[in-house]
């Protein structure tokens, strides 16, 4: 059921085609109010992923949301580019046209934005971080007064009941830093995890994208064409077009809450081991004793998060930061 | 196709509804010759297993097959009990009233069964372990030369595309003695490795066993009396009704070879951290330059098998060890 | 040789005894100019080691050095108040009476403050961590360029040719963040690390302590009272009366680059295994083929470095940001 | 002070230099009856251990002592051989000529010898191993029971106090089988670790070396000549000429309990880490709560130690096997 309340949200993102997309549909959702805009590196560089964040929103005329540029590493890890440059392209936004933004990026750095962002409010704000855990890790190592601030923390990574896309077990945004990923898991904040159980399955088809592009407005068009590229990049990578939405499931929950089921269980990150650090390991069978600390995505309703998708994007951006 | 060359195997079990049932099957089939049977710890306790595979073998009048005891621990972690005796009772073989065995089990360890009987063959031996890797690995540490005279080790363990059955990444087998998995999956021999991704398909389903039971001779009745409680222990412990029979598809792939499908991929197992010891990892996308050193399974033809399973249970008993 | 040139340093420390002593030696040597006092959780909680700093500051006229606090927790391991607390009382500084600070601790995040002040700066900057690493850990995450603005860090941790002091391969600061000290092992930048091997051996004698005492000014009263507390402790915790001034050995080779010895080898922190968790590993033979990376400490002169504490003691404080 | 009663012991070991040494020593003390000789792979390959060490003790006349091989390799790391071979050369007994063994290696496996000597015995038995703890580990693995059997092991390996001869933190023996050692560690038995921190300084001086030579005796002439080469060796290696005694501390320790004092700690050995993999890790100051489970060495009397080497060597055989 669409969610009426406003959510107050920072996204902490690595654009990224999907990201971009998460984006898009933040902007036009009635119920979002987007705080600002965090960037780290995972897809591309971080001067690509906060540039790009910036471009996307400028052509969308999202121009009085902030971008603001965090981590260009992960904690600990050597930053790896393999699969994040074959499915987004060298500056991570492969495919259509999109000119360089007019809007500067803040030069407050993204972990500083979080950091003082939470302590201003006065209400509780959801985190949507849609690449590696980095920014928020960090604003928790310095600040960890700030996790009372925080509603929930929805997060676009890992995978538990189905297969990884950089091996068997692993997802490319925990995998990128696992350090990171713990420091979250073991926050104690209220988590959402929707992971590639279910974002693999958050796909637009070719005839969805078909629509799309038919709806003519700017960002239906460019938005069609990142698609495009996307399923391109996927169909060379791993040997089948798709096109998983994997980011937008991060926002499309917050606008209608009966879209994602999940299940309420115990998982934790391995760091310890090189061959699975960054992955989630959950206690699904109840087997331990271990109380329940994320809510890992299990179902999607495809046909209603293809529909919420076209149905945003034609919409025209109106400013909730007034 | 049904293969007709003799297979020599020693199969390596923890009886275990699932590892009689494979025994039982490798016992009836034509071109399989049991050279013995090594037992471990695992569903069960030690004094279990040995004594569990023995009842099974004499009950079916498989006099002729020896049983040997193994090793009583994993190699470095404590026993781990919880689900073995959840699934297949106190005693391992939960269930059907079984008569003692009459046939002792042999005096000579396992470990030294496996080297010997190796190291005297003149062709190479197929080895099938169907519980945690304890007494193989540790064949390999006393004797490594023996990996020489290994046809293939046919395993049943591990999950790469789905979800473990103890958490989310972990299955028993595997996760009972993690280093003794390690030990083989870095052996160089040739690995088939029958995971819960197949064998969790590999199930009977109530009207299948009502066909075995219809067949009304001794051990196709006492088999479907072993899979009725093996489906409620699943019940008790999982909440679904489901009668997998894991084990018995390292035997079925010997007797037809087209039954199951592997991908021949490069994996590894965890152990350095406590959260996933004993997992798979695989580069299922071929994104390393690892060779290949096992074969995955992905897909198992069900109607074959249990048609395979229903027909070989009414076959009376050849030896082969004339 | 007494160092001539100004070194211009960040003191990054969790007062402590041995912490408020290098602060007095450091802010009384003619060659080092203080850029700012950070302080992190250690000896104490958070709260307690910024307000020591600044007590211990205001005490001694050093008022235009500012002190920003920093964070309150490792990066990834649970807060050890184990022998902090033994060894320096509960607030962190036990012993003599020391007033409360007059000069605010400034709103600034410690983190923040290092990475600004690098940044700012056209010289480069030498860090001298007394306390766990966490602070510079962090600003190295949010901001890696700084790296190219740091001199040397000079660091008081770990142990390498001797035992440890929370167990036989631990020494308290870098096993209270094993994360934080790996990041900063790997930085690149260029490390002298003040081991336990040496700074058990910076030892003030109980006549040491009397003749500071002698000399009856303020500063050296309360840093002979301090010790008294120090040595105290030590004998109630490891059982032997000792007063080993492990901090302060970092100041003191800024002073005089003759008084410590190194060996310069490569080195790494252990983080995957609890047990070692934190440990420095040198290839302290050069058996492999990995570049030296850091400076280990082998000797001091013992002598000297009581010495120059005395007198510097006395010394009045000149201020060096005019 | 001398130990009159009889010690029934298993000398599992690497000859090695200080291996031989070791075996001559046990071979000549009125109160150690060796039972057997287990070999294992570290100092050399396991083809060389196992001749050496039959070599040694055919040249001095130890013919009614078995010797039995062992495991070739570590139970998972890789085979070190680096400064094994630097050692002790590439056969691992370099040095003087020692004639090709009359008396055969048996046939049975030195973990079968290790577990069914053990079995078989009444009274409990005393294991040495002066090298890897694979033999010792895998024979625990096949069967626990035996560790009922066990007086005590003494072992020589790792380092607590002091550095290591690896790297800083590592000794050769523990190094080479990490996962051998922590079985062993955690095996329950009562253990006795005479540690380089001992070891180091268990030296023969070049004076002694020559008071040995000058007994003219066989025995003593070749044991001076193996010191010769062990000392150049080091030299070469490490760059400072010393003949340190490792092994034969263990069985100087068992003639007179009056040689070597130790500490009862609690300690584990490291294997998660590979910075870290083998290293011993003791709660020296007894700040956890886990019970001692071992005893470590801290002093040695040096000169006794000399003077019962010298003794001993020019001692005839006298068989206590009759
Ligand atoms: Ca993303
Ligand atoms: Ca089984
Ligand atoms: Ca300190
Ligand atoms: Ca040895």
């Amino acid at each position: 059921m669409e969610n009426k309340k406003i959510t107050k949200v920072i996204m902490d993102c690595d654009p990224g085609h999907d990201d971009a997309i998460a984006l898009l549909l933040a902007s036009r959702a009635d119920n979002i109010q987007i705080l600002g805009v965090t960037t780290v590196q995972g897809n591309s560089e971080i001067k690509y992923t906060a540039r790009n964040a910036r471009r996307v929103l400028d052509y969308a005329g999202v121009t009085d949301v902030e971008v603001y540029m965090g981590c260009p590493k992960p904690m600990m890890k050597e930053h790896y580019r393999l699969t994040g440059v074959a499915i987004h392209g060298e500056d991570g936004l492969g495919g259509p046209y999109i000119p360089d933004p007019i809007t500067p990026v803040k030069e407050k750095h993204a972990v500083n934005f979080i950091i003082d962002t939470l302590r201003a409010s006065d209400e509780k704000i959801t985190l949507v971080p849609t690449g590696p855990l980095t920014n928020i890790a960090t604003a928790f190592i310095m600040a960890p007064d700030i996790k009372e601030k925080v509603e929930r923390i929805i997060i676009m990574g890992g995978v538990v009941y189905t297969d990884g896309n950089v091996n068997s077990s692993n997802e490319f945004n925990l995998f990128l830093d696992p350090e990171a990923a713990k420091i979250v898991f073991n926050s104690g904040c209220d988590l959402y995890v929707n992971t590639l159980d279910v974002t693999m399955k958050a796909t637009f088809e070719k005839e969805d994208v078909e629509r799309l592009r038919a709806q003519e407005d700017k960002v239906s068009v460019i938005v069609a064409e990142l698609m495009d590229f996307f399923g391109n990049s996927h169909e060379e990578l791993f040997n089948f077009f798709t096109i998983p939405l994997h980011d937008p499931v991060c926002v499309a929950m917050l606008i209608d809450d009966s879209l994602v089921e999940y299940e309420h269980v115990w998982a934790d990150i391995s760091t310890k081991d090189e061959l699975t650090a960054g992955e989630i390991v959950a206690d699904i069978w109840h087997l331990t004793d271990k109380a329940p600390n994320c809510h890992i995505s299990r179902k999607i309703d495809r046909e209603k998060f293809v529909n919420m998708i076209c149905d945003h994007m034609k919409k025209p951006y109106k400013s909730k930061n007034a």
